[in-house]
């Protein structure tokens, strides 16, 4: 950030009166501009005992797969994004019937939120940003190649959970890939 | 939003190419600026059978009571903001035990991220924004005088959980108050 969005002047990294952390400030029009982090809504899509995955016709990760998710937008719930984003990399409807994971990404500054999601039937299709969307039963599912850490660690922990009959809900932290 | 934090031009609200939203996008660098929810994260501290809330000092709901919550930081987990915002309201140490609330509050585009934190000791104190700090058991909960309705909703669910001895995690939306 080098200008103030309200006014157009540059702005400055400072502590405000009253605060303890570095913030951009404009000394023209005094506003604070605070940054925070995003919400990542995800959705797990069930189908019997199988989940929709979808492989990434974009960058970051371009060809590797992960569920439904994406940048949770103004004026939707958590759920709805969940929903929103299945619908539209994997054109799949679905019915959100839990939360599952609250993952924290700090060096992205990224919360995931992903709930498991009832597909009403089995139809999907390809969303723009999916080069490829299939079934996985449980010991199918492509851990090899699959586009990020936390996808890994929430579909890990679901395998585990379905395998022995009881879905816990997760939080924590997932920490970057090994380089 | 009028001006372009990159470069300081006015913005323009269009809707970008291969997208379906209006978003502010600077016609003189080309930079998209994308406006998410935030995160508000949240702490239940408990001590033996019973919960700590503050009073507000500060504006909005000033003299209401609420549980620690305040908006998360960049460069910390979710449970780090709650543990965070536990200390700064009611100067008290807790650790999280379990996520217990994903509340929607799509009116003002914020997330409520609840925990459940254990006080290691009762010690707790008057943190800037608060007036008051008080213990409260199940059944003295001041809910004439609570700040907000997610606050309402959350502690509602957590004292009917906690009379049938089992906590789940909620999610879901809560709407504004009816005036």
């Amino acid at each position: 950030m080098k200008y103030c969005n309200q006014c157009g002047k540059p702005v400055v990294l400072r502590v405000p009166p009253g605060e303890t952390l570095l913030r951009f400030v404009c000394d023209a029009c005094q506003t604070i501009h605070y940054q925070n982090p995003k919400i990542v809504a995800g959705c797990i899509p069930e189908w019997e005992d199988k989940i929709l995955l979808c492989r990434r016709a974009i960058e970051p990760r371009l060809g590797l797969w992960t569920f439904p998710a994406g940048f949770m937008e103004l004026d939707e719930t958590t759920e709805q994004a969940a929903a929103r984003e299945t619908l539209e990399e994997a054109k799949a409807e679905v019915e959100i019937t839990s939360l599952y994971a609250v993952f924290s990404l700090v060096r992205v500054n990224q919360v995931y939120v992903v709930f498991r999601g009832k597909m009403p039937s089995p139809e999907f299709g390809l969303g723009h940003e999916s080069s490829d969307v299939e079934f996985f039963s449980h010991d199918k599912i492509p851990w090899e190649n699959l586009a990020f850490p936390v996808i890994h660690e929430t579909l890990r922990r679901y395998v585990e959970d379905a395998g022995r009959g009881r879905f816990e809900v997760h939080f924590g932290v997932v920490l970057p890939m090994k380089r």
